[in-house]
Formats: structure tokens, sequence, C-alpha cells
């Protein structure tokens, strides 16, 4: 096998980097799994190997999350929009109202797939200073009408991100797809926390969810794929679940429990934003960070050069030397480092030293 | 890389055995694809290098599956239960009522989905003959009242299958989940055919859906990340697609062609299916088929032992020589041989042996 052949520095925005250990097991576990001769991709959803690395899984984001038995984890597929349609679908009952936070692409989508189902409006938006912050203490409204109010943590292309639960009088749902596990986070504050798994658990098609036991007990009777609480109760294998999905966020999940879990994550993660930022900080307005600096993401850093024509150049040269994945959003343009749990501090410090490097030849 | 440990034989229902070159490609892309230092399972879905990936698995699709281009293809998360509940929400409108016919577990589960949405109906049932059949031509009743009339080509749990496409006077859904390319078959025949991946396409939670592009047309307006329509018009990847899944069905799928397509798996699947069956048919009465032999499946051979009490021991001692995954369907009991296309030749002469050894010890 191919494990030595080198490897880039990637900053996709998702998919993004996984950790080259999980890399290997997966090499190992495709082949064969546990010694069985059958490969994870092959195994039997309902065979006692496959019921292990499911348990472990399970296990592993109990742990990871800190979250109660008041929980429920569901393991559902798709990436988070699918989840953004069954949201309403789910929980919402004839006259209920959805709100949402407009701090991002996410929370518009979201909202689009809630309002083809049920009344849903914008609580708040970003709109006029085109989505560089979150809301601030103060600046949203009673909440009290709604069933729920939707915010996503981490805006992945606006770069900026929320410090802690959103706080409103009402039931919140979670959208945690860009951050979940990359700092200490109070996720009990919520009915729901849900988070595709591209970005910090491993690989795309599959979302985590954390439902609050006492809204699936509530849920509405609908076609039984598409209940959380029918998923839930069958332990995320009502049908045949994505098996190899559920048994790589397992492995993220043990690695990042080894790593030191949230805690130890948000310090490291910290510290590898701080590198990108100061070279943003202190390159005397050649680049300049699209977010606030009050707000701004430990994940997505969205930054411009001031000279936007030099764009496409840093973009190009960046690839050249292996530092991969850079070109910002479609929708707005310029550069984006994601730096998520998998990335290593290194190569955060090889594209600080890359940006300054293109400074001293093009400033 | 342990490539070269001992494998199983793998008589696994789904997810179920793949090529073992297969495999080994998967293990080299997950470290690094197309030798960008960056694994499948990390690439952007908005790359080039996965567009590329995207793009030939449709093209491989489209070639394998022989439909023109009234048909789109599309790729959707989830298993076929997901699709069962999507196809009311995208294609029936108030008064139509959807009818099935009820051959398998898997009719009975998509009626299950759809009739929480819409008057949903059987046409026919195999229950009364303990759904060792599926049914003679003349048995179908007029259709014309119904919006679409979904069958399952084979029935896995039950070791039935279809000859051909299902003949009545309304638009037809083919649910093709187990047995897919795996012998010439008149897909063109159908307004929307589906299949789940973890069978003949690669890994469990993806499905792929053929869907005549007329029927996208008319389809209904609801949340896009539900709709095939909108799904569709983005190239399967409205969001973030199971990149992974995408990618290995195209390996697949031109693995398949290498073969030589429907047709020489054709070939190839009755030859392995007639000697499992040989094994049953000239044990004088030791094993019996479950299924009638003019409709017995060339994917899945479900059999009893006469003696009832044997067959937990022929379970495990199959097992313990390296032949997996031969208990029955929960629901039914005895043994089932899943010998999808990917199940070699040798797998099934090496069952058969070990059944008349078996035979020859407790007969």
């Amino acid at each position: 096998m191919a494990s030595d052949s080198p490897r880039a520095f990637n900053f996709s925005a998702g998919p993004s980097a996984l950790p080259e250990e999980v890399l290997r097991q997966a090499q190992a576990d495709i082949w064969s799994l546990h010694g069985t001769g059958i490969g994870i991709l092959e195994h039997s959803h309902r065979g006692k190997t496959f019921d292990k690395v499911l348990f472990e899984t399970f296990d592993a984001l109990r742990k990871v999350s800190k979250l109660g038995d008041d929980y429920e984890i569901i393991l559902m597929p798709g990436g988070a929009t699918v989840q953004f349609a069954l949201l309403p679908m789910n929980f919402l009952r004839p006259g209920d109202r959805a709100a949402f936070v407009d701090s991002s692409i996410w929370t518009r989508v979201a909202y689009e797939q809630a309002v083809k189902q049920v009344p849903s409006e914008y609580i708040w938006s970003a709109k006029a200073t085109n989505y560089d912050r979150i809301p601030k203490p103060g600046e949203l409204p009673d909440c009290s009408k709604y069933a729920y109010v939707q915010y996503c943590t981490n805006n992945t292309v606006e770069g900026s991100q929320f410090d802690g639960p959103l706080d409103v009088n009402a039931p919140t749902i979670c959208d945690a797809s860009s951050d979940i596990f990359s700092r200490p986070y109070d996720y009990s504050k919520h009915a729901v926390i849900l988070a595709c798994a591209q970005k910090n658990l491993g690989p795309s098609g599959n979302t985590v969810m954390f439902v609050r036991r006492d809204w699936l007990e509530r849920s509405n009777d609908i076609s039984p794929i598409l209940s959380f609480r029918e998923n839930a109760k069958a332990e995320s294998r009502l049908n045949t679940p994505n098996t190899f999905g559920i048994y790589l966020i397992g492995v993220m999940c043990r690695w990042l429990l080894a790593q030191g879990g949230m805690d130890a994550m948000g310090k490291r993660n910290a510290e590898k934003a701080k590198v990108v930022y100061d070279a943003i900080d202190n390159s005397g307005g050649f680049y300049a960070g699209t977010a606030q600096p009050w707000c701004r993401s430990q994940m997505n850093v969205t930054f411009r050069i001031a000279n936007h024509a030099l764009e496409q150049r840093f973009i190009d040269e960046a690839t050249l030397l292996g530092l991969d994945g850079l070109t910002g959003h479609r929708s707005v343009g310029g550069m984006r480092a994601s730096i998520y749990n998998a990335v290593p501090l290194k190569a955060c410090v090889a594209l600080a030293d890359f940006m300054r490097e293109f400074q001293r030849k093009n400033g």
C-alpha cells in the first residue's frame, strides 16, 4: 500500500483532512476487520462484528460530547441539509413557527428547507454588514412564540463563530456541523444538536444528532424512516445504515478522546488559529480578515488580499507548494483556510510562513 | 498494509462481499487519490479531483444500465427505504393512490413509508403461500387507477426473483436493490429504478436512482434537499454528498464493465446459482429451497434443512470453515447464501462441497 507517498496540507472546508493514523486504520479495516477476513464495507449491519462497531461509536460520541442519558444519539444518513428538512417534519405541529438566526449561508439553507413546510422567520440577520458577525447579547428579540430557534455555531463561509449557546427564550436547535468537539461547549443547552460528519467527525454522507428524549417522545407520526424517534428506537439501523460512516465516526471520536477531548482540542485549535490570524493582523493591511475580530472562527479563517487581483496567484502558488483547498466559498470569493481538528499545527505554520513570503514578494 | 491476510467467503445479504481488486483500489485511494496527496475521504466535493470521480461514476452507471438520456441518474444519501418515503412525497398529488406488489418484506416496508402520506394498497400478495413466489402472468388486476405500482425485482429474504419487468397498465417503480446489473434486464420499462448500493454496487448508505425526465419535470415542489428534481439539477451535490460512496459505486461499475456488464454477469450468476441449487436439488430432500423453483433467485439462495434442528450446527460449522454470513433473515430463519456479483464462483463451489459433506455426516 502507498501509505508512504507524500501528503498535502489540506485546508478544504469539508470533506476535509483526516488524521493520518485514522486513514491507516481505515485502510487495514477495509481488507479485514477484527481478524474476520471480511472488511468493514462488507460486514452485515446485523452481525456481531458490526454490533461492536456501532456501540463503540455511540459510546465514543457520548463520552466526547459530555451529554447525559437525557439525549439520544442518532446517526442519520445524508448531510446536515437533509436533517434541516426533517426537523420541522418531526417536531412542528399545525400552527407552529420555526425561527432562524441568519448569520450564515447554512441557516439560510435550513430556512429554505423549513419554509416549504411551515411558517418560518429570521429573527436576526447579519446581512447589513455582509455577514461579518454574529448577534451581540441583547440584539435578539423575544422568541416565546417560536417552537424552536435554529442557529449555526460556526459559519464556515463567513468565518464567524459563536462563543457559547444561543441565549433566547425558546428551545434551540444547534447546527454544530463545522465546529463540533473543537472546543469546550455546553451542548446540553439545546433541544437538538446536529453535525454533519465531514468536518470534525469523519466522512461525508452522515449526520450525528443528539436529541433530547422528551422531544423525541412528543415527535410527529411520519414515515418511519424519516422519523428521528423511530431511528432512535432502532439504534440507527431501522434500515441498512451507512456502516462505513458509522465506523469512521467512531475511529475519529476515539482519536479525539486520545487527544484529550473537547478541552484539549480547544487549546490546540486556539493556538493553530492564532498562527494564521497573526499572519493577517501583522501584515499591515496586506491581508484582511472578513469577520469582525471579536467573533472570528477558530475553524475557518476567511481572508482577502487588499489587492484582490493577487488572490488567484496566492491560491495557485500555495497549491503548488502543497497547501491545498484555500479557495474561498464560491459565494464570497477570497481565501479560506479550514483548520478543523485533524489539521495539524505544522500546517498552520506552513501556511503562515507562505503568507509572509507571498507578502514579501508581492507587498 | 494487511492486504495479504486471509479472507473469508462472504455470503452476507448486504452489506456484502466486494471484489478484492476494488478493496485494494479503495485502500490506496484513501491515502492519496490521483497523486494529489489527499485521500478520497478528504477531497472537497466541489474540487476538480472529485468532479472527475463524480462524472466517471455517472458515466459508468449510464453505460452499464444501458439507459438513455430520457433518464436522469441521481445518487441519493440513505438506503432504499429512505427513497421509499421520498417517492410519494415527490410524485404523488392529492387524490393519487400508490400500489404495491406484496412479494417481499421490502415492498411491505415501502408500503409502510407511503401509507403515512397517501392512500396505498397491495394489488397482489404472496402471503397465502408464505411468500414462496412472485405473481404469475394474469394474476395482477387492472392498475389504471394507480399513480404508480412499486415492485421489488429480487426478494432477498424470500429467495424469489422476477424474470422481467412488471407488466401492468400503470407506471412502475422498480426496486432493483438486490439484483441490479446482475443479468440482462430492460430497465427502460419503468418510470423510476432504484437500488441501494450495498449489494451489487458498493457500500451501504447510498441509493442509485434512474428517474425518467418527464417524471422529474412534473414532480412536487417540496423541501429542496428531499426533491429528486432539485438533486438531479445539482448533479447530486445540492449539499455535500457521500463522496466516498459515489467514488466506490464508480469503481464497482467499472469493475462490472470490465467483467462484461449485465450480459456477462447474467451468465456467470446463473452458473454460480446452479452450483448451490444443485446441492439442494440433489440432496434427496435433506435440503429444501424455500422459493418455488420457477421463480427462485440467482442472488439469494434461501433454504432449510428438513431437520431444522441441524441448521445452527450447519451455520456454525460453515463459519468455522470461512463460509460466512449464511444465517437466514431474522424474520424467516433457515439459511441464505447471498451470491451477488462480487461473490466468486469458487465461493459457491466451496459452499456446495460443504453442503454435501455436512449431509454425508448428518444425513
